[in-house]
């Protein structure tokens, strides 16, 4: 059976990249990577963390429609290959993409079959105090997240999921409960239904 | 939180009541019970069992809308009356229906928000042994309801979820793990959207 496309996004402050490195621990799942126009930092490989390439390759990349979605952010450019994700997703594997809900919704529109969880703290004073707690951004910037995740509340309905971060274990098993449910989906066991189909009109012939 | 209409079908053969059965071990589910113009056989009691009516408050029920769905057999009629499922609903808990294909579909119109699951063995092949092992129907009859499975596989495509049961322990948790994952859908979370909403609202306000 083919994988499912899992697109995760949420709230900053919400706690989705620890949700995503814990339910990676499962072999089920594949991260998908990232392309950049980024240099590699210390400890970054290729292929493994990002995949490196000059603006040239990415511009081309995007010309022959090799990027699910892509964004530039702060002079670099970042993207998701197409190849790597239909490669995973064929081989049975369900891929992971952790990304923006402007890049999510893009998705969706190549792969209506992908599967959006959005991911909330239990409320937003929580989310702003986690915020407040990495102590690594001003009030200002806060702010400024705060503001854009009341611009994105509306476009959760385009999510088929809403999961409330209130606690990591619980809340990956959720996730986990949730990806494998879909997996039973009628729309997701078409092979399913037609191989049963033949063997009833097998057996009745049979009579 | 309102509770879930779940609708179980499933071909005669893939266990489905006895999937049900264990289901309800769980407290957070009720068993829609159905109205009969059918008498009381020993040991059923009224509003447990059904709800034992005559002929003409059933066709008052009709014609008055309160049935979900309705069907005669064998000279009786049954039906599931609409208030004790809206009562359940709003006290929170899942309630179970247990119906054919067609009471199904027509329950699904009302309920645009009900849950489908159909359930069937892993092969048509083990559908037709189960039938005979059962010992208590002829030949002839076993093959009319292979031939009954056969024209409801196309419908199965109204349906949410197919769920294969490959052993009854396995089937129940993973049933109870569809149910589970519903509950998060954005589309049974308007509560929760709006109350992030005013709390971002009230949030900036204080900025």
């Amino acid at each position: 059976m083919e994988g499912i496309l899992i697109i995760i996004s949420g709230f900053s402050g919400a706690g989705k990249g620890t949700i995503v490195k814990h339910l990676l621990e499962d072999e089920q799942y594949a991260l998908s990577i990232s392309a950049t126009t980024r240099k590699p930092r210390a400890g970054e490989y290729e292929g493994q963390h990002y995949y490196f390439i000059d603006e040239t390759e990415f511009k081309t990349m995007i010309k022959h429609d090799e990027l699910i979605e892509y964004a530039s952010y702060v002079g670099n450019y970042y993207g998701t290959p197409k190849n790597y994700v239909l490669e995973q997703l064929a081989e049975g594997l369900d891929v992971i993409l952790e990304i923006e809900m402007q890049g999510a919704l893009q998705v969706k529109k190549q792969f209506p079959d992908a599967l959006l969880v959005f991911i909330t703290a239990p409320t937003a004073y929580e989310i702003k105090e986690r915020l407040i707690k990495r102590g690594t951004e001003s009030l200002e910037l806060i702010t400024k997240r705060l503001e854009k995740s009341l611009t994105e509340i509306n476009a959760i309905d385009d999510y088929d999921y809403i999961l409330v971060n209130d606690g990591l274990e619980e809340t990956v098993t959720h996730l986990h409960g949730i990806i494998d449910s879909e997996h039973e989906r009628v729309k997701r066991n078409k092979d399913l239904k037609d191989r049963l189909k033949k063997e009833f009109i097998e057996l009745l012939k049979g009579e």
